[in-house]
């Protein structure tokens, strides 16, 4: 069931370097391909296995084409037409319509006729679960809570009462949308909990991983817009705002009432405070804390690179040093001791 | 069925600026609110939208009464008196007793006749779940584990077999609790499982966030006390004990056997190694890692606020050389290369 | 029910100092243990209570058992020593073979006779599960995933298809495998989804702990090998591959593409970037940002103690001054400005 080159080629605005009726019916990296299979080259550091390759067509810009040993599908964004190639080879299947005998759907819920409720999955009074929606294996869809056409839950996918998520979605396994916010108010004897009466509103084509957490509002809505990518073990605090075709890597945390503009990339376990504004288009590096709103779009950084565990004692101790350090140069500069160089430079 | 100013600030002990007869039925955000609604103003940050509010009453202190432009609800802690107030507009409906015929209720646990049982929840054997209590929808409470009045498990949570929690307690969706701490003996060819033979204690009025797990004890049990609240994606290792009203916020991680006092904020992401002692009253800042235990109240921090990645990078490589710039300066004072210039200062 | 002290000598390997003919049933801290428990003593900070032990026995080494006050099991590696007597007196008792009628199981899954599926389970078409297997309550083993012999599936654990998991596995609650990889093209209008082809391969003894998630490859599987131990919330990207007998604690990421060698141990929180190999035997600590290719053995970090917040400040100002310190100190050595002192030393 493969599909030649030349439709691939057709279909998707590529170039074709090879032979058009050659056939490819499945991916494989360049190293493991063979003739039956198309791969890709996007990454710099795989380069030096093009040309061993023996795959059936290499995805590929127009610098590499010239080494390429096998036919070549000529792209400007080889990774973006390699992802249609393998979503052309790959479909996914619809989904098949209906409500499984042990899941649980209440009369009062709005189930479309050409969705599909799996085995052990519950769906509450008021909730509406749109055309060609999946509402995965042992997922949980809470009261008045609506899913939009095309989107999956998975399996054991949480949404809680009201949450409101858009068109063709992706929630992986474990995803909890619309869980409470943290919100206490410390007082005498501990804290009163404040109750967290917004919602949680998620736009269309949003993927959400596996175990992520994105909680609902204190008292307006939690938004995720359009088009964001939220990977595995993210936490979304309330009241938090994403803009569209945002990514956010795994383990990161975005405090409560921040807003992250649009195409941002967030880096794995990365953080942020609450109360922050970041601007559109700003890269956050893996393991960095933002502790103040960054108006600028451009790349910020503050995770450590790993050393030798040696090499980082010296340097913790040296860098605990420093306000002597900073003296002993004051001192030689003939001053006296104290903050006084701050004027510096 | 809203309720007027005079009936709140009587409730609630509070001076109400305005007329007492006005309602209230909805909370909003200073500047969402309409004359139905009841805002607040406790950061600091929101003042400036406090002249042109439109709600129904606000809830804050003396100080900004006088430039409040409605009702004003005058509370020496607003936040606090907020939550109250918002509690009673929107309160918890009580559970609907009973067990739905999906769930999987062993004849040898002990269900409280008004405890509610969601569908497709499971209670194994010599499991008790107290009056008023809920195992939301897909909930697991393993053998003889013990769930207090009027706790809610809200749904997907796990509770392992002989896990005790309180009364009042709130668990999110994917909570995990009395899971195996991570307890391996390397050994020869690898590592040999301890068998983790402790429990998990956790007191009442405790929250849980989503997907947040605690694990169970080696020996003896981890112990959560009363009034503590997790949020989304914490860990909490084995044998840790959390003292009373201490918060943790997301995906902060509590290594095995460390002890963490009362009243303690240890903020997101933040980490501590095991079997330290932290004292009550410790504040620690987020993306901060305690590696020693801290014996006195305050507060402690060591994460790095981010920068523009290039001048991340100047600062990454001067700290690096920090070792030979110490060297030049102790040269520079006229002594030998080498660690000599320890003793200064 | 208990055994003998001589029985535990020769069944372990250990040297008896005592009277072979006591037993012990429980096992105890050495606070808490009375005549009837065994105790160990394996870290030293621990030492101090031996003196006053009560235990009847204590699983020690050859030093410490001078000091020992009551009978000593004596081991070269008494923590290991402590695990095999523990599973001894605490086995894990066999699993009830059979599907609970609430479980749904396609016809078309090959489950072993032996093996046990749990209240409201779902096993899909094509999965196989092992003799003597655990599909726990309210988990999902998707289409052609399979089970091997002996592991357990603790509750709420899922699989996602095609995903192969070896023998005597643990693999605790909300634990998700064979999510998509986090895999996003960028293109003009937003992201295209990669499709995620690969799978995820599991070897024997793993233990993978509550709400851990690990990606299925985008082309080639992942794979984590014989013996690995992750703890809680663990991220694990596409296309990694974690050696055998390596040990990841919690909250640590694994970016997709890299791999892990044998033995390393990862600290808690730790997180490396893609695309990078780790060797053999390294140990990383908590906290700390793998960046780069690590390939020798050894202990490497980059996480900052914490301490008091008033000192962090200040240290965090003259970090970033430090290259107007490098200046300053280049003025006195009679240089002119610029990064001209980095061929120094």
């Amino acid at each position: 069931m493969g599909i030649s080159l030349g439709a691939l080629a057709v279909r998707f605005g590529l170039e074709l370097q090879g032979d058009p009726d050659a056939e490819v019916a499945t991916v494989a990296s360049l190293r493991e391909a063979g003739p039956g299979s198309v791969s890709f080259l996007a990454n710099p550091r795989y380069r030096r296995y093009l040309a061993e390759t023996r795959a059936g067509a290499v995805v590929l810009d127009r610098a590499a084409a010239a080494e390429c040993p096998v036919p070549a599908l000529i792209a400007a964004n080889p990774y973006a037409a390699y992802a249609r190639i393998a979503a052309e080879l790959y479909p996914v299947p619809p989904v098949a319509p209906g409500v499984h005998p042990s899941a649980v759907v209440d009369p009062a819920a709005r189930v479309s006729g050409d969705a599909c409720i799996g085995p052990q999955a519950i769906v509450e009074a008021g909730a509406e679960i749109g055309p060609r929606a999946l509402v995965g294996p042992a997922s949980v869809v809470m009261a008045g809570a609506r899913i939009g056409a095309d989107t999956r839950l998975v399996a054991r996918v949480t949404v809680y009462p009201g949450v409101v998520i858009g068109m063709r979605g992706v929630l992986h396994a474990g995803a909890v949308i619309g869980a409470d916010g943290f919100g206490f108010a410390p007082d005498r004897d501990g804290f009163v909990k404040v109750p967290q009466v917004g919602s949680v509103r998620i736009g269309d084509d949003v993927e959400i991983g596996a175990n992520t957490t994105v909680d609902r509002g204190a008292i307006e809505d939690t938004v995720i817009e359009d088009g964001v990518k939220l990977d595995n073990l993210v936490q979304v605090g309330h009241n938090v705002r994403i803009g569209a075709h945002t990514v956010v890597a795994g383990c990161a945390g975005i405090s409560g009432s921040t807003t992250i503009g649009r195409r941002c990339m967030i880096g794995g376990a990365a953080g942020t405070v609450g109360h922050i504004e970041i601007a559109d288009d700003v890269v956050v590096s893996g393991l960095t804390m933002v502790t103040r709103s960054l108006k600028e779009p451009g790349m910020y950084s503050s995770g450590w690179p790993a050393v030798p565990a040696d090499e980082w004692r010296r340097i913790v101790a040296h860098v605990r040093r420093l306000e002597r350090l900073d003296q002993r140069v004051a001192r030689l500069e003939g001053r006296r001791k104290g903050g006084q160089s701050e004027g510096e430079g």
